[in-house]
């Protein structure tokens, strides 16, 4: 297996970063491949800007027009191009960082905003009758998998069905589904570490264990079972989920869960 | 009333950069004091770090004890403090961004990232029996008010109930509920305008004819109905919704909306 870990917490000796440090010794040593893009010490650029997009980009920055013309003259810079060759090349995809106002730090949002590019991860494949553009289970990173490990200050139970940060799966869904199954890739289920406001080095050992258990099942880990844009269950062009396909009582993102 | 609109766009030619002018022509011709935050012409910094917190940031970093203790030192870098002076200024805050991968830009993201700080945003008010500190509902930056305008790619359909991308409102529960109503904004139906990929210069009046009537009704308009925290609707501190509270049927987020 090809990892890549793309990690975003400025601090190496944080909870995060030992994370980070166990999945590379785990997957190393498990004989897998390990690329890592530790984005604060990257000094990774967050805004998106008319500099992404080389000569290409004219006079009024059109951000969707101008990152399609620059991928598909190279002209992307060198930055945004090392990322996406990176996801070209892993299978796996180990995304590494605490929630912050219950999405990713900046930083990471500034790596999927200059890095997923039109023509590479949206804008993609054809649209007709019964094909609405290749997302959702089609796209350019279709074969590769994906998984959140994400530290959370809180107690579990405020993120559980009746808590008042409102499910997990769903604060998770933007992330899961409209950034990584968007582009084609599958999602595992996310590793959560919750209350790390209160973790101490005494948990350590047990976080340790849970999240070696986990990187070392990868493999055989079943992605989260989104729904295919493109196979039946939607309306093209709408793109409403069809009438009587999911559970009674199910709604809200849960609808493009099946099963 | 005091406006402050915090604007995310590169191009100052886009609809954004648009809407965001004629927010500021509006409210003043309307009488009402108007600051920008315009984040890309301040060249605003979005990565949290050791830098933003002074002398105070210890050997090792921790994001919440540093920004706490370098809030109550006043020892926060003078950006973050002229933001935070801001927010307290204002009755009514708007934020002018393009949906990107199903959230703001990452500028706007670290704007978030580095204003909202321990002791200012969270980490605010007592713990106790009936009371789990100051948030969703209290806070400090409670009495005022804040209004999302949100530029989106896609199709309203695939914004709706059962539309691909999860409805509207959920898609924004994270921003609206989760960085806004915690230190206690009221939090303002979005204005938001679908299928901006496709609009052009002929589309445009109508947009902003829409646009200014929201924006002179701002003081009049009803906020989102979101649960407040302390006040009997949770269990402390679980903070789950207590059994019953909602109506039948309605799950996920939507159990945090009364009525």
């Amino acid at each position: 297996m090809k990892a890549l870990i793309v990690y975003a917490h400025p601090e190496p000796k944080s909870l995060n970063g030992s994370l980070k440090d166990l999945a590379v010794s785990t997957l190393e040593r498990a004989g897998h491949e390990v690329r890592v893009s530790d984005l604060y010490a990257m000094n990774w650029k967050a805004a998106v800007d008319a500099a992404d997009f080389g000569t290409g980009a004219a006079d009024r920055l059109r951000v969707a027009r101008d990152s399609g013309r620059a991928f598909d003259t190279g002209a992307l810079t060198p930055d945004v191009r090392a990322e996406q060759e990176k996801l070209l090349w892993a299978d796996m995809i180990v995304f590494q960082f605490p929630l912050w106002w219950y999405t990713m730090p900046a930083i990471l949002k500034g790596w999927v905003d200059r890095v997923f590019t039109y023509h590479f991860a949206y804008g993609v494949g054809e649209h007709s009758d019964t094909k609405y553009g290749e997302r959702f289970g089609e796209g350019t990173l279709a074969g590769r998998k994906a998984l959140l490990s994400v530290t959370v200050g809180g107690p579990e139970s405020h993120y559980s069905a009746r808590g008042i940060n409102g499910p997990i799966d769903d604060v998770l869904f933007p992330i899961q589904h409209g950034i990584l199954y968007y582009p084609g890739i599958e999602v595992l289920p996310p590793f959560v570490l919750y209350g790390t406001d209160r973790t101490t080095a005494e948990d350590y050992p047990d976080v340790a264990k849970a999240w070696e258990q986990r990187l070392l099942t990868l493999e055989s880990t079943e992605p989260i079972a989104f729904r295919r844009q493109n196979f039946g269950d939607y309306e093209i062009p709408s793109l409403h989920l069809k009438e009587g396909r999911e559970p009674a009582g199910r709604s809200g993102f849960g609808l493009h869960v099946r099963g």
